[in-house]
């Protein structure tokens, strides 16, 4: 077993043995958010027919040949065309149709102009210059054509993609499967949120916290009962959540005083476990492990190392698991509002706001509203990360940081 | 009816007639991204006890007045209490406990001090100087007291405010309901997205992107069947949705040509217009109307347009009726990545990505990944703002900007 790896090292090790979920079929309503499980193709061309761009006129190029101010072409109005309607005649010589914005053009016409600058009325269409065949026509398949790639497997269905995907009559998406992810707090000083509280004893709060950070990104999170500091009841839950999950995370039992509890569930579950401790600060006291070939990410009990080695590891490793392609999370490089007064000795992670100020963006560690001294995340969305061995750091020090 | 107004002016007059949902009551586990419906107090202190704040010994500082190195003072080791262990008893004169982080300081005890700097055995331990009354113990409602505000009504439940909620035992929490949206798409060229497409037609695709943008803000959407370009079949899909939805969307029938469709079905429902148009571009073809006391945002049928008119006015009215206290869209100053080489002559909005590029803020209109050409919305979460006479605008200019 490894010990004391760095985050990349660490995630590496995790992310290499994963798999993803299996695929199905959610209809175009309920597929946003979920991640795409095919290449998908264009099956048609867009526009599938030679389109107008305007309200104007479509007629035949080569009739325009010899027009001039002296000499104008004059057309006969056949037909009109609203979008939504198919054309019922071809145009033929000197013949020409009023057409609206979005509306197929009539075989035979390859020339429109717009309303504004012709002279016309009911019946009759007077042109004064030569056209260009294909003037203002939008070609087929001009936005996309049969066979081209549309959207590739992995990718995260945003509500714009989710307008093109049902633009080309995909009603039915394949997605992958959301992950399962079952999280297990353990700690015999834990009480359930909705129990009396004892002396000496916690909420098991900060469980919530993971919850919905893990639902953000894509699992269907099952809360299973508090487990306490014993061995064998860890190694049963692990145990029964592997069954019926993809992913497990535990929170407790792995800082160095209390270091055995998980280890030593791992052990009894003859658990493959691929290393112990990472160089961060919060979130270094972590243990990772599969067994019956399902991560097991083991989280600190404190509630900030928790979140933290969460974000760093188990959001990237669900993430994959889910089938996203860019499974890790988005770097950037900004400005600390507040600056950061420690001294660190080792890498070191602050939660905080992305805040954006005249073209500047920073990270912000100060709660935006709310009681911020009761919760180190407070609108917790942009993780600043401060190097292993830096001074106190200024007002708008620049630093590496992550998107969640 | 007023006509052409400002997206100011078109905000205020929605929104000032805009009351919020009811109230219900739903378990902490289901509480994330929902709207708080209170103004909750802490219902107790935390830490509820006296508290160590790190690993070591607990005693009596008066004890502790002599001390020096030649005379250290000598404390008898009578109990250890790690966290979530209720101190069994009383520490007296030259009395000391081992203790743990989060642990609560046992009576009488009223000073700590850490392992690493003491000389202690199992049954002794010796201090070497005076210690100040309440030397490391954190005292009882240092985060947070008794009745103290904690997070205000119209706050969305973010996942650092559900753990601050559920670790003050709010296993209930009282959230407005989600308004319910009923999305009406209109125009006989639309046919949906899983029939076969005749010639002219086009797909009711960008109804799909507007529903997921409004569930991201909180509503339970329902899709009706389209109605044709009818102005009776239209009013009475209006009529029936403002029965059972909180708020109604219709797509079609709002631009120049088209305005009498909507304006016409909401006549013959003797509803309230209170204006046609805005001036922006694109989304300035909109009506909005009250019907049954209820909002109807009559949006454009173009997509872009549909979305930027529902971005800057449905949504904060989408919002507002979910109980949101800030409802508006954040506005934030950033430069454009790529500038915009159109003059304006109007107000207009381009929808794009935030990008953070070393410290700086941009919004980006170039797709991120996918086929962009088909969706003008990519990967949008913020707009930016070109000011009504603006010449073309060089890359690294900076705009207004909303975050959505």
């Amino acid at each position: 077993m490894l010990k004391g790896v760095s985050i990349e090292e660490g995630l590496k090790l995790v992310v290499d043995r994963l798999g993803c979920t299996g695929k199905e079929m959610v209809s175009a309503a309920d597929a946003c958010g979920r991640v795409l499980a095919d290449n998908l193709i264009s099956p048609e061309n867009i526009p599938p027919f030679r389109r107008s761009p305007l309200d104007g006129y479509a007629f035949r190029a080569e009739d325009t040949l010899d027009a001039s101010e002296e000499n104008p072409a004059v057309f006969e109005i056949i037909e009109e065309i609203p979008a939504g309607k198919a054309p019922e005649h071809t145009v033929g010589r000197m013949q020409a149709v009023k057409i609206l914005t979005g509306a197929p053009v009539p075989e035979g016409a390859d020339a429109i102009e717009k309303y504004e600058v012709v002279e016309a009325d009911e019946k009759t269409l007077r042109l004064t210059h030569p056209y260009r065949k294909n003037c203002n026509v939008v070609p087929v398949g001009e936005d996309i054509s049969k066979g081209a790639p549309v959207l590739s497997d992995g990718t995260v269905i945003s509500p714009a993609y989710l307008g093109i995907l049902a633009g080309l009559g995909f009603d039915r998406i394949p997605v992958y499967k959301k992950p399962q992810v079952t999280l297990i707090s353990t700690g015999s000083e834990l009480v359930p949120i909705d129990a009396p509280i004892p002396l000496g004893k916690i909420r098991n709060s900060s469980i919530y916290t993971l919850k919905a950070f893990l639902e953000a990104n894509g699992a269907l999170v099952k809360m299973v009962p508090i487990v306490p500091d014993d061995a064998e009841l860890i190694a049963q839950a692990v145990d029964h959540a592997c069954q019926e999950s993809d992913l497990v995370f535990t929170t407790g039992g792995v800082s160095v005083g209390d270091y055995d509890m998980l280890q030593r569930s791992m052990e009894l579950l003859h658990a493959d476990v691929l290393f112990w401790k990472m160089q961060m600060k919060p979130g270094g006291a972590f243990l990772a492990s599969f067994h019956q070939g399902k991560p097991v990410i083991s989280l600190s009990g404190n509630p900030s190392a928790a979140a933290m080695a969460c974000f760093m590891i188990g959001i990237p490793a669900l993430r994959k698991v889910g089938g996203r392609k860019e499974y890790e999370l988005e770097r950037c490089r900004l400005r600390m509002l507040e600056g950061f007064s420690k001294k660190n000795f080792v890498r070191r992670f602050l939660p905080g706001r992305l805040v954006v100020q005249n073209g500047e963006a920073y990270i912000s560690v100060t709660p935006s509203q709310g009681n911020g001294i009761l919760h180190p995340l407070h609108g917790c969305n942009v993780i600043a990360e401060i190097p292993q061995g830096s001074p106190a750091m200024e007002p708008g020090t620049m630093v590496n940081a992550y998107l969640l």
